[in-house]
Order: structure tokens, then C-alpha cells, then sequence
């Protein structure tokens, strides 16, 4: 068992209720990465199903928790043949800090009917770039979990050069040697920095509502993160984050409405 | 008061309740089009909300309802300053059939700080194309509710010459003048034939995962809904629908995940 498996461990009290221990090591500088409480809201989710695999998950995120105990509260919705349907609700001193819609259904490996090509070209892995490591003090604890290497120039905004639209760029794997499953992928579609910092933006964004999509198991190996936006307005922006395997397919799908931070 | 606004009228029953009545004339053959239904859950939502817009909508369609009395039942989850968050089902002889999470603010009339243009780009109204009237043994009614005016390639899987990849591009107006608003727009993001029919595929392609974002209120004037898709495999596909003001401002962005058809 990986670490990452560790931290999003979720404990079977009944049908309706798992216990979860948050971990302290995916701080983003005080909150926890919205990705990993989907990690662990999931694991509930898919050991009560009947299916395998969480196909849709949208999240609406209502406040931050902080490390430690919590609960998953499930609602059975449907159970179906093809999908089942489930709500799941982050619990912590009997507060709701992230409630979902999950479906879960069991996908098979096979080759698509129809594809798309990526949504933008990345460069060899060699050309990218890491980001430096964070102050001790910033608690971006978060960063040490994962290995990315960024495309350069949706990383430039750190030099004071952000090329001006809403846009980022990574390879991604687990810092720990891990093969990629779904939970790690609820982590990728979270992971980059937001959008907006390429477009000049700065400061916390606070995820309002994530969706993502479970299109196909991913092969082991690197991730591709591709990450875009339509439209920053009016305080809101939307990121667009696509997430392609090392065997060429597109693995998941994910949007989230977004507040640009006061930076 | 249009047709539409009568159609998806929520009479306020107490705090958490809402009585709606399911109109027959929005019929997609049997089932009543998923995006008149969550018209009607959001009318319910924002009278309840003290926020005037639904800027994201997260819908999962567990059954089809029929045309006749129905509820909305909501659950407040959060209510902030700067955006509410709702729970809303829809509930029919004691049966959920639409789970929804749907976050209310309120949106400025503010020019976007960036924007990226249309993903596509459209013939003028006058070189596209009707669908030809529906036949009445059909049931489907929810044609005659609106006016679309295709781009010619993406409908021309109705002679049997789809274009070999998911996409369908129209203008949309209601058929009685009214000008648009998030109702509107909540039957827009849902009105294109499934995506996946310029694909070659056939039958009806029940969507199971539904989110729109609200971006901005629509100018009045003609919508342009441009659909398409990335992935077409094991049963599933993705369509993305966005939608354009006659103002040339990105007024609405949605994903669903959906089944193919058994044509």
C-alpha cells in the first residue's frame, strides 16, 4: 500500500458511513487539495457500490477542512444494472465540507470507437520544467506527493512573464512509485496551478463546483495534465483540464467553476 | 408570461418544497427533454436562493418523469455571500428522478477580463438549415418550442451522410419571441440531437451526467449552440455544448457524459 493509498483510506462504520483521516501532506498552504478529499470521498463511494469504477463525480466545495478525523456520508441514489448513483458528503465536526454526485459504473479496456487528438501539443518531458520547491513555511505540503514537469511558458507567469491567457501544462506522476488508477486521477484533475495564474491572476481561486469524468483506466506511466480556460469574468473562471495516459488515450475530463483569488 | 415560463412554473409549497406541473409539450418521444426539467428544478432553486442566477448545475438523471404534477424538494447546503448552495431533486409519486447541486450567485454586466473565441465557427443563419417537422405518432413535441437553424454538415447524418465525428452546431430561439434567460439557456444546452449522430451512431442516448455553468445573461437576440465531443468509447460519450450570445459573449458552457444509443 502506497502512501497515497494510505492517506485516502476509507473505513466501512455501516452501510452509509465511512471513517477517513485527512492527511496533513496535501496541504496547498493551509486548505487540502480539493483532488485528495475527492481521492477519499470516492474510496467510500466505490467500496459500498456495486461498480468499480467512478465514472462522474461532481463536487460542490462548501469550506475547507483541516487535517485530521472526518467522515463520508453516503446516500444510495439508483443502483442500476449499467450505472448506480450515489451522493457523498464530506463530514467533519458534523459540518458538510464537500458535498458530491458520484456515478459509478464498471468501465471495460477496450479501444474507443472515436477520438480526439490532445487539445494542446506538450513538449518532450526533458524540455519541461519543475517548479522550485516550496518555503517550509508556505505548508504546501501537497507538492513533495507528485512529481510534474511543466511546460515552460504556462510556468513563466513565476518570473513575472504569465503568457497572458488562461492556461497550464504538466506531466504528472505520483512522487512515490505508484501505477495510476482513478484515485490518483482525482488528484491529476486538481493538481495544476489554476488556469488563471497564466492569464495574470493571483492569490487563492476557490473551487465552487468540480466535474470530472472517468473516461478510461489509465495505463501506467506518466500523465498529461492539459489545462485551459473559455472565459475569466466577472470574479468567475472556468479550467479546463484534460488527462491523457502514457499509452496515448484521454483518461479523464474535467471542468471546474473557479473565483479568481484577491491576490 | 410566455408558454415556457407558464411550463416551468414552481408554486412555493412551504420552505422546501415546490410545486411544478411536468408540461407534455416538451417531449423528446416519451421522455420529457432533460433541459425543460431542469428549467423547472432551477425556477424552484432561485426563488428559494438569495441569489438571482443558478451559475452552475450539476443534474443526474436516475428515471423519466411524465408529463403531470410533480415536486421539487430542496435541501439548503450552503448559504454564503457570495454564492448559496442547493440540493434539488425532483420527485415524482414519491420517486426521485433528477438529483441536482446547483450554486446561485448573482452575475454583473461586465465585460469579461479575457475571453477565448467560439470553438467553432458558424455559416450565416441564412445558409443553415431546418430539421424537417417531427411526425405527430413521434410524441415529439418539444420541437415546435423552439426555432433551430443547423450548420448544414452537422445534420446531414438525417440522409444518411454523417460527418464521422461528434458535432452539432445551430442557432436556437424560443418559437414564441421571448428573450433569452437562464431558463432559456438550461433548454438550450440540452437542445441539439445527441452529438454522436454526426458519428454514425442512432437511438436514444440517455444522458447521465449533466453540469452547465451560467457564464452570463444573454443578450436578446438569436443563441449559437455549438456541440461536440472528444471521446466516443465503451458505450460512452462526452458532449460539450456552448453557447453564444447575439452579442458574441460566451453565455453558457456544458458537459454531459452520456450512453450511446441502441439505434
Amino acid at each position: 500500500m502506497t502512501k497515497f493509498d494510505e492517506a485516502t483510506q476509507a473505513i466501512r462504520v455501516d452501510e452509509t458511513t465511512y471513517d477517513v483521516c485527512l492527511d496533513p501532506g496535501y496541504s496547498i498552504g493551509g486548505p487540502l487539495n480539493g483532488g485528495y478529499l475527492m481521492a477519499v470521498l470516492l474510496r467510500a463511494v466505490v467500496d459500498a457500490s456495486p461498480h468499480e469504477h467512478p465514472v462522474t463525480t461532481s463536487a460542490q466545495f462548501l469550506r475547507a477542512p483541516v487535517p485530521g478525523p472526518a467522515r463520508v456520508r453516503l446516500e444510495r441514489i439508483k443502483a442500476g444494472r449499467t450505472a448506480a448513483m450515489t451522493r457523498a458528503t464530506l463530514i467533519q465536526n458534523d459540518t458538510s465540507f464537500i458535498e458530491t454526485l458520484v456515478t459509478t459504473a464498471t468501465l471495460g479496456d477496450v479501444v474507443p470507437d472515436w477520438t480526439d487528438g490532445p487539445s494542446a501539443a506538450m513538449p518532450p518531458i526533458e524540455r519541461c520544467v519543475k517548479l522550485p520547491d516550496p518555503k517550509p513555511e508556505s505548508n504546501m505540503t501537497l507538492n513533495a506527493q507528485m512529481e510534474m514537469a511543466f511546460d515552460p511558458p504556462t510556468v513563466a507567469w513565476l518570473d513575472g512573464r504569465p503568457t497572458g491567457r488562461p492556461e497550464a501544462r504538466a506531466y504528472f506522476r505520483m512522487a512515490e512509485p505508484q501505477d495510476p488508477d482513478p484515485y490518483v486521477l482525482a488528484l491529476a484533475v486538481d493538481a495544476l496551478p489554476p488556469v488563471v495564474f497564466s492569464a495574470g491572476a493571483r492569490g487563492w481561486a476557490p473551487t465552487v463546483d468540480l466535474t470530472w469524468h472517468l473516461r478510461a483506466l489509465p495505463a501506467p506511466g506518466w500523465l498529461t495534465l492539459l489545462g485551459s480556460g473559455r472565459m475569466i469574468s466577472d470574479g468567475w473562471f472556468d479550467e479546463e483540464v484534460e488527462v491523457w495516459d502514457s499509452a496515448g488515450r484521454l483518461v479523464a475530463q474535467c471542468r471546474q467553476l473557479a473565483r479568481v483569488g484577491r491576490g
